[in-house]
C-alpha cells in the first residue's frame, strides 16, 4: 500500500462538503470510520492493532526485543480543520513502515504506529486527552466528567463506543514498552517554506493554555433599557478581546479569542451572559504568566465598569516542552534538516514527560493551520515519509 | 373565566425549567400549545376563533355592526424571555371581554381579540412578521424565503403547521373590518414605576432597526500564526461592539449587540468569520441615521485594519410610529393615565399605518424586559384588565 492509496481512502471521512473542512470529533461516526481505516491498514501491513484502555490505537510490528520505536499522531480535527493536521502523521507512519518492509528492513526493536484520541480537544475541551490519560497528566475522574456541548460526558461517549470508562488512566506497562516516540506533523506556520526545506525537526513547544471567561450581566430589552441601567456582558467581553491582542503584541506572545457564546443570544435582547475562551501562548512560562495576568486584569476592570461579574477558569495548561536533545540532534544530523520551535501543542509534547520524544514537521506553503487551507504538496509528503522511514530505521536498527 | 385562571393555564407553556425563561417560537410545539389555549379560551367565552392566512389568530365577539374594536398582542418570546411580554396582552384582552360580558355590556360594534405571529422575530429574524404580512409591510415572497437557524423556511414551517404559504400577504378585507386596534403590553422600562402609575398610554414608538454584520477573515491556528499574519474577524467585531455603545451615548440613542456567532468557533483556532447583529433605536430617524452611520464607519475601519472584509445588511427597519392622537387622548382622559413613548416595536405600531391604533402599558417594577426578571403584580394586571375593559366599552359602546 502506497501513501497515496492510504491517504485517498481516509480523505473523505468527516469532510463537510459545504466548507471543505473536517469535523472529525472523538467518538463520533467520523471517528469510528477513521478507527476502522486504522484497523484495515494495520491488517493489510500484517501488523497487530489494539485499542488501549484510553481509546488510543496502536498497531504493532512485533519484531526484535526491548522498548519499541513508536510513531504516529491523531485523527481528530478542530471544527472545519484541514486534512493534514493529525492524519498526515498517522498515514506517514504506516507508509514509512510499508517502505521499510519493502526495503527488507529487519528491525531490532518493535515498531508501533499510534493514533491518539482527542488531540484537539474539540469535543471535550481538553487537548491531547488520550496522551494525557496515558501519562497520568489528567486525573481519570475529572476526565470521565468532561462533557461536550450537548452535555454528553466522556464516560458516556466511551461507553457508547464499547469501552469501559472505569478503565481509563495512566498505563505504566504500555509506557514501559515505548522506548522513543516520534510524531510527524504538517507545519502550522511558514518557517520551513521560508527556509526552503521540505522537512524540519522540532526543538520545543511553547508553554500554552486555555482560559474560560464567563461574563455574567443581566438580560434586558435592547429597545427600552436606558444605557446607564444596563449590565451588558458583551461590552467587557469586547474590551477583553481587544486587550488580549494588545497584550500579546506587547509581550511578543500569542493570544486569541476564537470561541464566544452569547446567552440567550437574541438580536433584540441584552445578553445575560457572554462566555469566551482565551488561548494564550508564549516563548516561556514567565512571559505567559505576564501575558495572562495583563489580559485578566483588563477583563476584570472592564467587567467591573459595566457591573458585570467575571469568572475566570483555567481549563488547560501545558508547560514548556523541550524535545529530547539527543534525539533532536540525531534526527537533524541524519536528515540534514533545520530545527524549529512551535507554538502548537502535540501528543509528542505530552509524551515527552515520560519517554524520549521528538517531532518532524512537513512544509506547509500556505502557512495556514486549523483551516481547510492548510496544505502539503505530494512531493513534500513523500519527503516526510522518507524522512520518517530513515528515522525509524536508524532508531529501530540499533 | 377569570384573568388568574386563564393566566395560570398558559403560564407553563414553553417555559425552560432551567432558566425560568420562555422559548415560545412561532410554529413550534410551544406555539401550537399557545394556539390551542387561544381556541379553548375563545370557545369558553362563546366567541368565534379563526386563523387568518398569515397565521394570526382572531377571536370574534360578533355583535353590533360596522368596523370592529380589536385588541390583543402576541404569544411568542425572545430566547429566555419573560412570561408577560405578549401573553399579558392576549390574556388581558380575553379577561376584559369576560368582564364586559359579566357586566352585561352590549357592544354596538364587533369586538375581536387577536394574537399575532412572530412578533419578536426570534425564529425567522423579522419582528412583527404576522402584522407586517397582514398590512403588506413585507413582501410575501421574501417572507416565505425567511429561514430559521436550522435552515427551515417560513414556508416549510407554515406548511408543516397545515397552513398554505402561498396564501400569505396583505388582507384588505380583514383590515377593513378593524376600526381600531388597542394593544395592552407590560412596560419594558420603569417609567410607570417612577410615576407611581399602574397603567399608561403609549404616545409613540422610536424608529428602530436591525443590522447584520458579517466579518470575514481567515481561519488559522491560534498557536502558530504570527500576529502580523492574522486576519482575525474577532478584533473588528469587538471594536464595533464598543463603538456601538459609544455612539449611542453620543447620540442619546440605544445600540445593542446581543447576538454573535463565531465560526468555526474552536477555542484554539482563529475564526474564519464572526457574524453579529446590531439593534439600534433613536428618538427620531435623523438621529438613528447618524447613529448607524457612525457605527458602520467605525466597523468598516476596524475591519480594514485587520484585512477582514465586512458586509452590512439591514435586516429590518421600523420607521417612527406616532399612535393615533385622538385615540391616545381619549384613552388618557378616560383612564386618567400618563402618556409615554417606548423604544420597543409592537404589532400596534405596524397596524398604525393602516388603522387607528394605540397602546396601554402595565407597570413593570423591575424595569427589566426580554428576561425572566420582567414583572407585573397581580394588582397591576387587574388594573390593566379594568383599563382595557373601560377602553373597549368606550370604543365599542359608541
Amino acid at each position: 500500500m502506497t501513501f497515496a492509496e492510504m491517504w485517498a481512502e481516509l480523505l473523505p471521512v468527516g469532510r463537510d462538503e459545504r466548507t471543505g473542512g473536517y469535523r472529525r470529533y472523538s467518538w463520533t461516526e467520523a471517528d469510528t470510520a477513521c478507527r476502522a481505516w486504522f484497523h484495515r491498514t494495520s491488517a493489510a501491513l500484517g501488523m497487530r492493532a489494539v485499542c488501549d484502555p484510553n481509546g488510543n490505537l496502536w498497531s504493532w510490528w512485533d519484531a526484535g526485543s526491548g522498548p519499541a520505536v513508536a510513531t504516529g499522531s491523531h485523527f481528530d480535527s478542530v471544527p472545519d480543520g484541514g486534512a493534514f493536521d493529525g492524519p498526515l502523521g498517522v498515514v506517514s507512519a504506516f507508509a514509512a513502515v510499508a517502505a521499510l518492509r519493502e526495503q527488507g528492513f529487519r528491525p531490532r526493536r518493535p515498531v508501533a504506529v499510534a493514533a491518539f484520541t482527542e488531540e484537539e480537544g474539540a469535543r471535550f475541551g481538553v487537548a491531547c486527552l488520550g496522551s494525557r490519560l496515558l501519562t497520568g497528566a489528567i486525573e481519570p475522574g475529572s476526565a470521565r466528567r468532561l462533557s461536550d456541548s450537548d452535555g454528553i460526558t466522556l464516560a458516556d461517549a466511551m461507553s457508547a463506543a464499547g469501552l469501559d470508562p472505569a478503565a481509563i488512566g495512566p498505563d505504566e506497562s504500555l509506557l514501559a514498552r515505548i522506548g522513543t516516540y516520534v510524531e510527524l506533523h504538517v507545519e502550522q506556520g511558514s518557517a520551513l517554506d521560508e527556509l526552503g526545506a521540505a522537512v524540519g525537526v522540532g526543538s520545543a513547544i511553547w508553554p500554552h493554555g486555555r482560559w474560560r471567561l464567563d461574563f455574567t450581566g443581566r438580560a434586558d430589552h435592547a429597545g427600552t433599557t436606558k444605557l446607564g441601567d444596563r449590565r451588558d456582558p458583551m461590552l467587557p467581553f469586547a474590551a477583553t478581546a481587544l486587550a488580549a491582542r494588545e497584550a500579546a503584541v506587547g509581550c511578543g506572545a500569542l493570544a486569541t479569542v476564537g470561541k464566544v457564546v452569547a446567552e440567550p443570544g437574541g438580536a433584540n435582547a441584552i445578553c445575560s451572559a457572554v462566555r469566551a475562551w482565551l488561548d494564550a501562548r508564549a516563548p516561556d512560562e514567565a512571559i505567559l504568566g505576564r501575558l495572562v495576568a495583563q489580559i485578566t486584569a483588563e477583563a476584570t476592570a472592564a467587567a467591573a465598569q459595566q457591573s458585570v461579574s467575571l469568572d475566570i477558569t483555567r481549563e488547560s495548561f501545558s508547560p514548556e516542552v523541550s524535545f529530547d536533545p539527543e534525539l533532536r540532534e540525531r534526527m537533524s544530523q541524519l536528515l540534514g534538516a533545520p530545527v524549529l520551535p512551535t507554538g502548537a501543542g502535540h501528543d509528542a509534547g505530552v509524551l515527552a514527560s515520560r519517554v524520549p520524544a521528538g517531532m518532524l514537521f512537513v512544509r506547509n506553503p500556505s502557512g495556514i493551520s486549523h483551516s481547510p487551507a492548510e496544505q502539503a504538496s505530494a512531493a513534500d509528503c513523500a519527503a516526510g515519509v522518507s524522512a520518517l522511514a530513515a528515522v525509524l530505521a536508524d532508531l529501530a536498527g540499533q
